[in-house]
């Protein structure tokens, strides 16, 4: 019997946690995740990759497990330091652990290795228990047009209208810059034409699943194969974040209904709803088969399940 | 009458602790600090500079007065976590405090600022009561010829020589890369000649005012004025660090007399010497006034009084 062999394209906090639950139920799958970059910035000359570093930390059991994000046992005397000088952003929370992350990172992209080989030598490090590759090595950053009261229309980087603002003013659009012009990593087609079976997590439809997406040809890979995702709306809010500002943004309902529908029966063989949601399951979305079933990744176990029940509709479908 | 100005040319730890001297001694003195450059290194993709970083840290009240050179109240998050990706070297310590400076730096540099803007910005912050500038904006570093037992024959960066193997290789030659090529930082040829006097602070002779000297145009504009000097060797032995490896590699030997001497009646006019070199003093240096007197900086009293020396000897002489 061969190895499994699952894809999975992941945003950050709802992503890796998910990973670990898909762990957890099937410890043996061969699991390559895609990881979105689309969230990248570079500060203070260095190159931060947050849902990368999310995705290694939490799976490599360095992550601060309340937060979601950033390193366990944490200190912020480097940030602390570059205030003193004058330097900000102050509203972008680098510790110092993960300032070693990001200088190792930078360092090696500045001696000219493509993103994907560092992302690879950091997890030498961390040992996540899955092959993590960037959706590209090409920069692709999110950059979202809002209308400032101080400063009128304007585009900012994603991460300045997610942490600094907390999507607080409205999107007029999103746009995943340099991705039209960007190719997919190495190994991650390969991964995904060999995948039994490919799988959203719960993250942001647009701005992490929807970014990856917008890498050519990863979307025509992954349509080729069976898709089951897991709805990251429950009800009609978000789970967790702010993924209803984004899908807004872009003219969707916050449904679990209307992002299956986003999605489309092109992409998407299978959709995971919670209880919530059953009306969905039971009506339909369609070419979608959609089942409904506890959605909150309330503890390993829980989220094990959700995996699990991801899994098994895949293979019903496939 | 007009405030006097005094130039000098600094090493690091030696350099600097003479320096809060001299402003102690002299408080209304424009002081301008010509900072060596040589034993900048890149580490991890940052730019370091410490000879410059512990003038500004100690003039600044930052500095850790137990060692000398880095912060007080460091820590070492970001070197312990380098070092847990496998990424050294370990025997340079750079602290958390510290990294926020060369980050700073690495990111002035990068975009296009020369090394003596960066340093006027840095010093934004720490106020160090003089006018701080390298040497130079050009790269100059110092390396030296070893006899490895393990390598053979080779060149490495004067940190790894002196920090690494603290100077225990003995050095077959020394040289300033780069420095033939280097022009003066703006500011530095201006500063001498309207200095009233120059002074060489018990910095190491090869390897901190030798550097500077090295950078052409630097030198002659010294020698056309009046320059005292404060012997960094009392008896056979450097006051602190290990200038006596540096002398022997380039063949002088480790006496205040020899020092003057290199130096020369060319360049210096006056030279301080400890009393235990009163002998010194009584039969003279061809060209060169010597006096002698207590030359350990062993409080902030004992050092003031030592550059109000420097300061009434030149003034002796102009």
């Amino acid at each position: 019997m061969h190895c499994m062999k699952i894809v999975t394209l992941a945003g950050g906090i709802g992503g890796a946690r998910f990973l670990r639950g898909l762990l957890r139920a099937e410890p043996e799958a061969e699991i390559t995740v895609i990881g979105n970059t689309g969230d990248d910035i570079s500060l203070f000359g260095l190159r931060v990759c947050p849902d990368l570093d999310t995705v290694m930390y939490t799976l490599g059991g360095g992550i601060n497990e309340e937060q979601g994000w950033g390193r366990a046992g944490e200190t912020f005397t480097v940030k602390e330091e570059l205030l003193a000088y004058g330097v900000g952003p102050s509203w972008f929370g680098l510790g110092d652990r993960d300032f070693a992350t990001h200088i190792v990172r930078t360092q090696m992209l500045e001696a000219g290795y493509p993103l994907s080989a560092v992302t690879a030598a950091l997890c030498d490090r961390w040992k996540p228990g899955v092959r993590l590759i960037p959706m590209t090595d090409d920069q692709v950053e999110t950059h979202v047009v809002v209308d400032d009261p101080e400063h009128g229309r304007r585009a900012i980087h994603f991460q300045e209208w997610w942490v600094r603002t907390r999507a607080a003013l409205p999107a007029v659009s999103i746009a995943a810059v340099g991705a039209d012009d960007a190719k997919p990593a190495p190994g991650v087609l390969e991964a995904v034409e060999e995948a039994d079976a490919v799988l959203f997590p719960p993250s942001n439809p647009v701005v992490s699943i929807g970014t990856i997406l917008a890498v050519p040809g990863i979307r025509e890979a992954v349509a080729a194969k069976t898709v089951v995702g897991v709805s990251p709306i429950i009800g009609d809010a978000p789970v967790r974040g702010m993924a209803d500002a984004c899908l807004t943004a872009i003219g969707v309902e916050t449904s679990a209904r209307a992002v299956a529908a986003h999605y489309g029966a092109g992409l998407l063989d299978g959709w995971l709803v919670d209880e919530a949601d059953a009306a969905v399951a039971a009506t339909g979305v369609d070419g979608i088969e959609v089942r409904s079933r506890p959605l909150l990744m309330s503890d390993p176990d829980a989220t094990a399940a959700i995996a699990r029940a991801a899994l098994d509709l895949a293979g019903e479908l496939s």
